[in-house]
């Protein structure tokens, strides 16, 4: 396809924080946007020209949508098969559906990425109890279930210790598709934001620490302190995703510091990334523009770090303090536009800026 | 009045790239915003979730602009008297129209400066053919002749050596009110961008300096080279403007480096102005947000710059040669999605950034 130039339309499916943050980016680059989300409040609506309010299985609004836009994009990866499919053959679809279809089962996403070299937790599949008792003798205790189908922030995967648990979560989840995975006993969970544009150039910021908190996350530190080395191997990591799925966008890879300290994959998220919502403020060009930059065919941005930054989410009610941290020194904060502030609801961050090398516990240069 | 908390609505009279840049920070705080303006296709309609487009003394619209918003702002100074006192009765205007009416003429403008104590060029009002004489041999030449009515981008105004050159063009500018001033021979032209919150708090961005071509902004140097005096005597100034106007809101004060070396105000802008587009790039909290921030209440955001920064204004058809700037390392790309290229047009900027202090010439610190 061709670039898509300033004055140009993107088209954006989901309507929440990332699709807000995406539109924003693409303003910026003087584009034009459409959002396509079910939500009649969606907080995307609010910074976009325009808006469809549709399912995403209504082919009339969907091919409205296509008409409208020069290239399609997403914010998050649960977009139903056909959607994509469907979308693809009206106008380009970035990043592709294939890669999209691969992430969305866990099992086909762990052999991908086990097949390219890349270390994973141990898995295997949970069809029926005969497989679970199987999956078990395989992958021992203490170990995770999971729907193999995606979930959200922890939703739909439980520990297991015994078989009888595998069991009975395979049941909870209504007898779907599982996966065991081996628990690993992980030193630091980490991050790597990457993105390849159309002409096959990759470029990735800085590699972050996560923490955690309920599943959700809480705070990511950039950059992740250790050695050089780490940086290195996420990066070629990242890399290898990406050609491997003939990727053109943002892709987040979620990993694990193993015991031993290599990089195991946790998850692929095949889109903007709430871990590398810190580049808005400690880099020139954020990981959204970026991510618009390559799905319209321009050059990638740089990703070099102007400064080290600790990102906070601000969750439910969190968000009330928006005054103390819109007072603290070196503090950019951004919230979403939502009305509701439900319990874990993502709200907003603040990110937090050092000079390059001041941060407590900064990444060794 | 009370802050606009999150959720609330920025009204914004001026639908241009000012506007546009304001409603994206405005965004990114939660905040909603509706754009008045009267251009149908005015750039910053396609980032608020709502507008109206009206001519500015259509008290129609401009009362249901007021129904729908917290507090109203403006891009611009050449908002008619009467709009600002209209909308002023319905809702609160920040900054207040009382600045604005003074800054608006060029007379009263330099005169409210002097009384301040604050150096500006020589100068006299010219309202007949006898005062243009006698505004001549008060101010000698060379001089420039001013519509004492707002200009922009130079327009109305011309250099003048004789008294003839005053009377003609009092004459080709319609006979209306004019100021001669007298012409100072500058090292250099810079501009400090400041802000003042509902509080009472001023914060001053640092000083920098501006490069001019047909009297248009073309670069913008930040910080500026000199003195860390230059910076001290320029924040002094924006303070004692801003709290002689009990001002709220951003402030650009446009300085001459006199040949002596003293600071004198050339021209005060009463809004976010093009020579603080750096910050959006160079500092945690830019002058678009900074101005959000005032006229909302909030806590005015940190002014510390975390990299040194050149903006180059792309004017015209300069815009097509915006693949080549996001290209560039460092590089920050900003396109104001405007359609029509004309000549001496601004479509965008770009910001160059460095570390700190490493920008060639960059200011004692």
């Amino acid at each position: 396809m061709h670039p898509v130039a300033p004055g140009g339309t993107v088209g954006i499916l989901g309507g929440g924080q990332l699709g807000r943050m995406l539109a924003m980016a693409a303003a910026r680059m003087g584009l034009k946007v459409v959002v396509f989300a079910p939500e009649r409040d969606s907080p995307a609506f609010q910074v976009a020209g325009a808006h469809i309010v549709a399912a995403y299985d209504d082919q009339m609004a969907l091919q409205r949508f296509a008409t409208q836009v020069d290239v399609i994009t997403y914010e998050f990866e649960n977009i139903p098969g056909d959607t994509g499919a469907f979308l693809a053959s009206l106008k380009p679809v970035r990043p592709n559906p294939t890669a999209l279809a691969v992430i969305q089962n866990r099992i086909g996403e762990k052999a991908f990425v086990q097949k390219l070299g890349i270390g994973t937790a141990p898995f295997a599949a949970v069809t029926s109890e005969e497989s679970a008792r199987a999956a078990f003798v395989t992958i021992g205790a203490p170990a995770v279930l999971k729907t193999s189908r995606l979930g959200y922030d922890g939703k739909g995967q439980r520990m297991v210790r015994a078989v009888e648990d595998v069991i009975a979560g395979f049941e909870t989840f209504g007898r779907v598709e599982c996966i065991l995975e081996g628990f690993i006993d992980f030193k630091r969970e980490m991050s790597v934001v990457a993105a390849r544009g159309a002409d096959g150039a990759v470029a990735c910021y800085d590699i972050v620490e996560n923490l955690h908190g309920d599943h959700i996350l809480r705070t990511t530190l950039a950059p992740a302190k250790g050695p050089q080395r780490l940086k290195a191997e996420a990066n070629k990591i990242a890399s290898r995703l990406l050609e491997a799925f003939d990727y053109v966008g943002v892709m987040a890879v979620e990993l694990f510091e193993a015991p031993d300290g290599r990089l195991l994959v946790n998850e692929i998220a095949p889109r903007v990334h709430n871990s590398g919502h810190w580049t808005i403020d400690g880099c020139t060009v954020s990981q959204f523009e970026q991510h618009i930059r390559a799905v319209c065919g321009w050059p990638l941005g740089d990703v070099t770090r102007h400064s080290d930054a600790v990102m906070t989410n601000l969750l439910g009610d969190e968000v009330n303090a928006w005054r103390t941290h819109a007072a603290l020194p070196a503090t950019a904060v951004h919230l979403y536009g939502k009305t509701d502030a439900r319990q874990g609801r993502k709200m907003g961050h603040v990110t937090q800026l050092y000079p390059l090398g001041t941060r407590p516990d900064a990444f060794e240069r």
